[in-house]
């Protein structure tokens, strides 16, 4: 509404259920959340380094939206009840994992990450690891749980680099 | 109501508000999640056995309650509106936090686990990684990210034992 400058009815009118305006609210939050995580770590120069910048960049900067994750947010919220909210929360995740299995690729082909990794396993260990810590961060009101979740990761970047010497 | 043979008037006659009916609803599923967790553990004979059975336990055994972990969904769920639900899963994930803590400082006395780790570190890690591969296993209606996850918490449990040679 405040974007908008529309009264709540008017708001409605625009959208055939509240269901539709759940998905285009959820999408309006996911994609500004990512412009803002692609927009930390797009001067980046290699993709590891990308990759180590998304979890610095957690840790250190919280959600755009107030509510947290929207991600984690609608999965949780759409479990039961509006199946197409819960569709685009899916294509939401599916489109996160698949950009990092690409640049878990880039730098396999660059010779900065190791051959023998799994990039959907390291792909989906990133993620999920930083949506459980920020539910824990935000229930307890405590960063802890997102710098051990991000430490523990930066580790996990290391372990699947190529090592210099 | 399936438990109780009450009809829905009749359930809420016991409760003064909705609020206070969530809150009831949700330490009766969390009770009922942890004894089930916790028979599947508490036969095993030392603490890393027993956190690395847990680890198991999440991989192999999907949440008794058909909705999911009742943690994750009350903290995601009561983020605005029900502050009672809010303080009830935060002190269910600070007993979930405390016990973890508790293990790992009994393998670091009966010499198991190394004794320069970090335990509320580790048992943070533990907890927000199970959590946040449920979210996406869910979400993705595909087992891959749980077993992601817990094959890289087997390694890390792994890392915090005592090497034997």
């Amino acid at each position: 509404m405040e974007k908008t400058g529309l009264e709540k009815g008017g708001i409605y009118r625009h959208f055939a259920s509240k269901e539709e305006l759940a998905v285009a609210a959820f999408d309006y939050a996911w994609e500004a959340t990512k412009q803002s995580r692609i927009r930390a770590i797009e001067k980046l120069a290699s993709p590891l380094a990308k990759l180590r910048g998304m979890v610095i960049d957690f840790a250190d900067r919280p959600s755009i939206t107030p509510g947290g994750c929207p991600l984690l947010n609608t999965a949780i919220d759409s479990d039961d009840g509006n199946p197409a909210l819960r569709a685009h929360a899916r294509t939401a995740l599916r489109g996160w994992i698949a950009r990092l299995e690409e640049l878990l690729r880039e730098g396999m082909d660059a010779g900065e990450i190791r051959k023998d990794i799994d990039p959907p396993a390291i792909a989906s260990l990133l993620i999920s690891t930083l949506e459980g810590s920020i539910m824990m961060s935000r229930l307890l009101a405590n960063h802890s749980p997102l710098q051990s979740a991000c430490q523990q990761l930066e580790k996990v970047l290391d372990e699947i680099a190529v090592s210099s010497h």
